[in-house]
């Protein structure tokens, strides 16, 4: 008889093949990455830095197209995600995904943020299952810091007992 | 003896002769319009989308007025309520407005943005009295997603009992 | 035999030499300065306004250096501080500082906007310590209300009994 552990957010996160940031990305400032009020997390917004430190840089509609932004978002996600395993040892000791607002560093007339955005809303439905719904803004910024082309925040909730 | 009903924020909707679109938008992305959290409501960034699907376009202080814009923030607000109703079945599920963040798709030297988001405000406190006043944050973007005019999000605390 | 006071947030004010307005700004819509839900408070996005009204206004990457944005920061900072003061007569009602957005009115390429928000950041590290901690997202934004340089919002949390 084979015994089957429950789905967990870690086992789908292995099942779908991603792989987080051993350590998550370094605030650029004087704030932190994360701060818990209740049984809520807030999460700072985060960028499309690689484990290397690169930042993806450029403007969406000019330099970068709407296709590789959308890898940007997913690479954000993966980020986001490290912040939460980072601080909790594990993403089981989250209950849910509240809200995404996602920034688009585009050109005046860009129009498909919410493509770009979808992104990283995938990425937490893999991993959080029905978990993971949320609600979501998405917009297009001016700028962002360093020039990146994406940046995303979150609030999710903890799990009972976290 | 004439007993009074006591007001609540359908018949005060009614009394305005405001009218909410029958079904709510649909969402432009991986998704919901609403997410609830213990006692509170995230509703994503809703635009200027008429009944029939019709986006209202445009960039504010070139192709679009401020009284334009302000006409297309009603009709956010509205959308927004209508995606309260849906889910609730009744605004009268609605404790609060807690918090709007208003969006504008206007030109670089833009400076009206409050005037603009005000007509959506203004819509809150007409169905919500009291329980509609609110923080707000109102902003002009540089892009918006289908180049829509206005987007706004919302907190809302739900009723007792809700 | 000294008996020392334990430090306060308005302790920590004074020793820092910093003075807020005694009058908070006044709202720029039909919208308060302030809204508290449950244990959380949400504060509406404050500008760079002086004591006498004077609003500080600017492109940052044009007419405005980073420098004298993050200075902007800091009174837009102080300004939060006095909406919080006005609503509950002590900044020790205040049990924590949750999350700021920081937005920058900055040129299209402009990078520099953690520099900027820092400046607020910083205050409310020197005014709540230890529970001046925060999550942060800060980015460019296309245009602001009478063209100022900088807003920023607020959530915090009430301290235990307030």
């Amino acid at each position: 008889m084979t015994i089957l552990a429950p789905t967990t957010h870690e086992t789908r996160l292995l099942a779908q093949g991603l792989t987080l940031p051993t350590v998550a990305p370094t605030p650029i400032g004087a704030f932190r990455n994360l701060r818990r009020s209740g049984r809520r997390v807030y999460v700072s917004g985060q960028g499309p830095v690689t484990a290397d430190g690169t930042f993806l840089r450029g403007k969406v509609g000019a330099d970068v197209t709407t296709a590789e932004a959308r890898e940007h978002a997913r690479l954000v996600a993966l980020n986001i995600l490290s912040v939460l395993r980072e601080e909790f040892g594990t993403l089981d000791a989250v209950g849910g995904l509240i809200k995404l607002v996602g920034l688009v560093n585009a050109v005046p007339d860009y129009e498909e943020h919410p493509q770009i955005i979808d992104g990283a809303s995938e990425i937490m439905h893999q991993v959080f299952g029905e978990a993971g719904i949320h609600a979501r803004t998405s917009y297009g910024v001016g700028s962002l810091p360093n020039r990146i082309t994406v940046e995303i925040d979150a609030i999710f909730e903890l799990a009972p007992g976290v």
